[in-house]
């Protein structure tokens, strides 16, 4: 069964359990298990406003207040027209369609899931001018991916290249934290991140992993470079031993040694604003 | 009352329903009531252990695992032989003591409030060479609030200040996110935030709110400034007016117009970076 095949299943009956047991889930671990893309319900004004702006995208469901329909702009109104009958619910309604605390704002949508990029379709496109990617080596935080992707899409990162195992589904509280930009940043889920470091450095990428303990500030080692590939590890773990050995580079940011690190969405954010900077 | 004795009172008798009842509320409304700052249970290895190394708190009860015990640092486990009889517990009841979902991570403490501190401590020191500080205008969300001030730790921001109503108090889960900076950053609540502005001009600080709309960028508008008051507005909100008319000038970040705007806290990190370099 493929991934896209399952999702659309999950799809269908999206299991309310799904962001909680993964928020409960220890940091890096999964149990050992495989975790599956399971897209389900997006909620909130601009998660939902994206994905029907999504070409890419097909929808099952819309359910919103009718205050909030009001609320639309016409372009949306007129993508809804097209697409999707809209179902109107009062808040809590919505509630109940999601998981716990959802912060929905009077809307959800329960669309067809994101089509699958592959790292060959990303590195194939000669005519992609690509300078930075992001690789995430098992970040597992819902809000912190979400919040990477919508860093990433900000400062022009092409694409966020993430492990299948040991990486959050893009369920709703990671979409609602990305506020958009799952549906414009292409998101390369790889069976083995090894293999996908080697395809960079194949095209010409350097690798960079961000580290506390580097000798080199990271303004000073991206300064000359082109083709930027940042990895970044887990909080409190940091890069795994076989991903550092496969980085060209290691580089750090100038932190106080007041902290041990940074919160790794905000050490993301400020990656990608050097980088915009630094490869230009 | 003053709001430390407050805080004392509730910290006898946490209440479990403080964190949620904060994360339900919609970004920047509280229901127009002022919120008070009501301290309790800390939990988490860096919120717990920094705040164990804070000589201005005291103890009332540390619950653990014993293996956690067994993990902690000889420091650590020196200062706890000094101030408190530890409670060994297992992880479950350890989560009774807490707030749902909290990942407390084997260690619970209840300490004593933090000291308040004032503006006028804070700008009537002469010996302090402060360059830069922050001021929050109603950001709610305090996952979002502890993450900036781990930032602000990181890149020597000497405090955060933020009007005593719309901001979220001190609980355990902006201590967590703040992973140990609510025990080095100064957070002065002030009543007034407009009169707080005045008081930072007055000293020699230059006022720069960060606005998507504004015409410079971040690193032009800081790059001859020495001393620097950088004001941050709510998520989707922004600067109210009030505030963003007591600002000397407004900068903005360099982001792409794919997106709106970035999570607050990343906007935070990526300027207090920036402020790090161009101020020095």
């Amino acid at each position: 069964m493929t991934r896209s095949k399952s999702a659309n299943i999950r799809g269908r009956k999206p299991r309310k359990d799904t962001e909680n047991s993964a928020k409960k889930a220890p940091r890096g671990r999964q149990g050992g298990k495989s975790v599956v893309a399971s897209e389900g319900w997006l909620y909130g004004d601009h998660a939902v406003v994206a994905a029907l702006a999504n070409p890419a995208r097909k929808f099952r469901r819309l359910v919103l207040t009718r205050s909030k329909f009001e609320a639309l702009d016409e372009e949306t109104k007129g993508r809804i027209e097209e697409q999707i009958a809209p179902e109107f619910a009062d808040k809590d309604a919505i509630a109940r369609l999601l998981p716990d605390n959802a912060i929905h704002q009077g809307i959800a949508l329960l669309p067809s899931p994101l089509p699958d990029h592959t790292i060959e379709d990303l590195l194939g496109n000669p005519d992609l001018a690509i300078q930075v990617v992001a690789v995430l080596d098992q970040v597992t935080d819902p809000q912190n991916v979400g919040a990477i992707l919508r860093s990433a899409a900000a400062f022009n990162v092409a694409a966020v290249i993430m492990p299948d195992r040991h990486s959050p589904p893009i369920t709703g509280v990671l979409a609602k934290a990305a506020s958009g930009a799952v549906e414009t940043v292409p998101i390369i889920r790889v069976g083995n991140l090894s293999r996908a470091l080697d395809q960079l450095a194949e095209q010409g990428f350097w690798r960079i992993g961000l580290d506390g303990q580097a000798e080199q500030e990271l303004s000073q080692a991206a300064a000359t470079l082109e083709k930027v590939a940042i990895v970044l590890g887990a909080e409190g773990k940091g890069l795994r031993q076989l991903t550092t050995q496969k980085c060209d580079l290691l580089a750090k940011l100038p932190i106080s040694s007041r902290v041990e690190s940074l919160n790794v969405s905000n050490a993301a954010a400020i990656t990608f604003y050097e980088l915009a900077r630094s490869t230009n």
